[in-house]
């Protein structure tokens, strides 16, 4: 059994939800594989349609599903209500891109001269396995991202549900089913497992074609190489952790540092630091004499809150442990206490470039939560090779002051560098918030993902559940609908 | 020291190469990721430019090539000088599609109302490592498809040469290092190193940011759990072994039994057997009387010849002699025999596809050389379920009578199941010869490929090499230059 818990109590949230049974797990997959075909040939608008249908219930049941959700992750309702209207957002922004076909990539080479003639088109990759992420239950969860664009691409989906909000979970799957079928999707394009071992079994399930991930880098990794490992390996998009540096430079620093400083601290306790785009690490200038301070104050008055797990809030003290207990760095600065068992008090340390650059790369680990490292520097000069030994980020920031030639001059060096390491530069901005648009990339070189040519958000997301056929020399009416004329 | 041998004798051809030293790969790998950041800066025009001065240097050694290749290859002056110009045809495709920048991908999302505005553009991945093929001395090897798609893409190339054409490596090595240098191309751009330590070393360094490979299933999978175990993993684009089934439906039998026979065995016997692309499986309906004595005779005219290596001949001596010893496989006709210790007989053999069903997956094994098995079916409905068994394939083909309704009809279903599992449906033709073009694609689903979504033949091959950037409310002149108006 899956028992959900109140974050603010620490006591169980519920009923607790039934493990999925391996015969059962083994029989949604089958389902899976036989409505590939079906689900195919309903087509860019069929399936735009369905995604619609299920946006619009999601929407219907908006309040059902935020107070369930509130019970179960303490995020607010604010927070979740916004993240549901996320999460139908992104439902519409993929039916959108379904029924565009863009996503094809129909390409004709007309050959001749005893060279062949080849159509090629992307076709659904199979049934995909999605595993829900704790931090998001609706907009990364059952109705997230993953199902939401490979059901666009017309694969069918599995989600296995994160143990952090079971019944959030169930309550979603069962408007997600209802609205899909009312739309004439097939049966078996959809469902939901539960528990650690139906996930694995269900990533080992031969007809499982490819699967989405978005959590730990441990869990992520070990997701990964049971995929590398299968008879037939598939493809697995992980979007694991991130550190997400930004670099405020001197111009900046001097120009605006209270509005640096109050900007850092929401990023940093948002959604009490439970974001993979949370700014674990902040580059500031040595001679900027007012930031630090402003920061400082800024994360005082800065208030905690209850984590979404027990482990999450373990982990979460446990590195604040670890970094406190360093001789080569020192608090800056911690925020108000919130309520409850699991809950993270803000904190953001301070260490200098030297310190910072010989205690790579553990320094610079993803620590999840509201906790951040200000990392003073003399010169930019001097930042650049330390910015370049960064692992793989989801994103990057720099601020400058764009009245300075100086910080704009620098400005572009850091960006250069910051463009070779992270999947998305921020500039005068803050790395929490994560567009869903067409130009988005949230991805990034490992550790941020496992697939660094991918992104999870925005119609680009759809492109991980594609592969490309090329038909040579076929005639007109074999070839499938998206090459034909009237297709 | 790496020894080349020439088939034709089974003796050493030319001095040995030496193995390229430990402390050399880490020289070269280090030497590639300093070349990277101007040679991307070197642009698409220049990048092309470049390409173009390879392809002609190549062009203008091609008969010195054509000779060195054929005393370690024996492929022959006609083969090998068309793979040359095919080479050279693929250095100038990547040049095109250099110059052309369409495979930036850049895109816009405008923002507005709360929403950030989004620049996202493809950029060079970093070093690439590429593995070169045993069967294509040019065309797969030191100056191929990998090495070309890689510079086009912005990266800097290490390529490890394949054992089998030592000294054409080296010619072709020297031949590109300087058509690369007279072009302007930074020191570092390109090297190639010789030995298997070399290579797994080179695999293992931290410069090298992704990789290619073309060959066996197994030194495939060798190299992608290298690439997945390392500290930081990396992608890798392994093109694999591959059976390539063809389904000759009851009209297209009946109507031209004779051009389905000459055509299968020219396929078959192409290279001696050695393309990935052979038709490794052949089924044809039992009613056809005429094209099974058809076939018969025309592999009864074909000749052998040499493998390319003592270690290929060995594995298909192995693979006949494994075929032939089953109870349930007979021999349907065997060629000519070649000359010199390495040769291959053509040999195929005869099942009935209840049979072949019953062998799976062993008898779909792909059996690298001039051998195929002809599966003769009754009904095209009991064919399909078997197609669909097989694992993933580059290519397959289905020849019908286009005048025959009823094989039309046929002919859908079985393009329905092959291109679920084949990267390329050809119709009515052979899988062997994979058009330099636009909308190629030459992968598949495993064990085709280890990346199904990718193809290492014809412009988008570039994409192997390429991961996205996004730039978040960024200035115009801090834009890069495939973002910038007039850039």
């Amino acid at each position: 059994m899956i028992q959900g818990y109140d974050p603010r109590t620490g006591e169980p949230a519920g009923d607790p939800v039934p493990e999925t049974a391996g015969a059962e797990v083994d029989a949604i997959a089958e389902a899976a594989a036989a409505a590939c075909g079906p689900w195919e040939q309903a087509g860019p608008a069929g399936r735009a349609a369905a995604l619609e249908a299920v946006a619009a219930a999601l929407d219907g049941a908006a309040a059902e599903l935020v107070a369930v959700a509130d019970t179960e992750t303490a995020l607010g309702t604010a927070r979740l209500t916004g993240e549901v209207a996320r999460a139908t957002g992104q439902l519409r922004h993929f039916a959108a891109a379904a029924a565009d076909g863009g996503y094809a990539d129909a390409v004709v080479s007309q050959g001749g001269d005893g060279v062949p003639g080849l159509h090629r088109v992307n076709r659904p990759i199979g049934p995909v396995a999605v595993f829900a992420a704790s931090n998001f239950p609706f907009a990364f969860s059952v109705a997230g991202n993953d199902t939401a664009s490979a059901l666009a691409a017309g694969c069918p989906v599995v989600v296995k549900a994160h143990e952090g909000h079971p019944r959030t979970s169930v309550l979603t799957a069962r408007i997600v089913a209802e609205a899909l079928a009312g739309a004439g999707a097939p049966a078996g394009t959809f469902a939901v497992v539960y528990g650690v071992d139906a996930g694995v079994r269900l990533l080992r399930h031969p007809a499982i074609a490819a699967a989405g991930f978005t959590g730990s880098s441990r869990g992520g990794l070990a997701l990964a190489a049971i995929c590398a490992q299968r008879p037939v390996p598939i493809p697995f998009f992980g979007e694991l952790g991130s550190v997400n540096p930004v670099v405020i430079l001197p111009g900046a620093a001097a120009a605006r540092p209270g509005e640096i400083a109050a900007g850092y601290a929401a990023s940093l306790t948002l959604g009490f630091g439970q974001f993979c785009t949370n700014p674990g690490l902040l580059f500031a200038p040595a001679s900027g004499d007012r930031l630090l301070p402003a920061i400082a104050a800024a994360v005082q008055a800065s208030a905690g809150g209850p984590m979404l797990t027990a482990r999450i809030h373990d982990s979460f003290a446990a590195a604040i442990a670890e970094l406190g207990a360093r001789p080569d760095v020192s608090e800056l600065a911690e925020g108000q206490p919130g309520e409850g068992p699991w809950s993270a008090t803000p904190e953001v340390f301070q260490v200098g470039l030297a310190e910072f650059a010989a205690g790579l790369p553990g320094l610079a680990q993803e620590r999840f939560g509201p906790v951040g490292l200000v990392i003073t520097y003399e010169l930019v000069a001097d930042l650049l090779p330390v910015l370049a030994r960064l692992g793989g980020n989801l994103a990057g920031v720099v601020h400058a002051d764009g009245t300075s030639a100086a910080d704009m001059y620098l400005a572009r060096q850091v960006t250069d560098v910051l463009a070779r390491t992270v999947g998305r530069v921020v500039f005068n901005g803050w790395p929490t918030g994560v567009a869903v648009t067409s130009a988005q990339h949230h991805g990034g070189p490992w550790p941020a993902s496992t697939a660094p040519a991918y992104t999870s958000v925005g119609a680009a997301a759809i492109r991980r559940w594609l592969v490309p056929v090329a038909y040579q020399d076929f005639p007109a009416q074999l070839l499938p609908a998206a090459l034909s004329p009237g297709g």
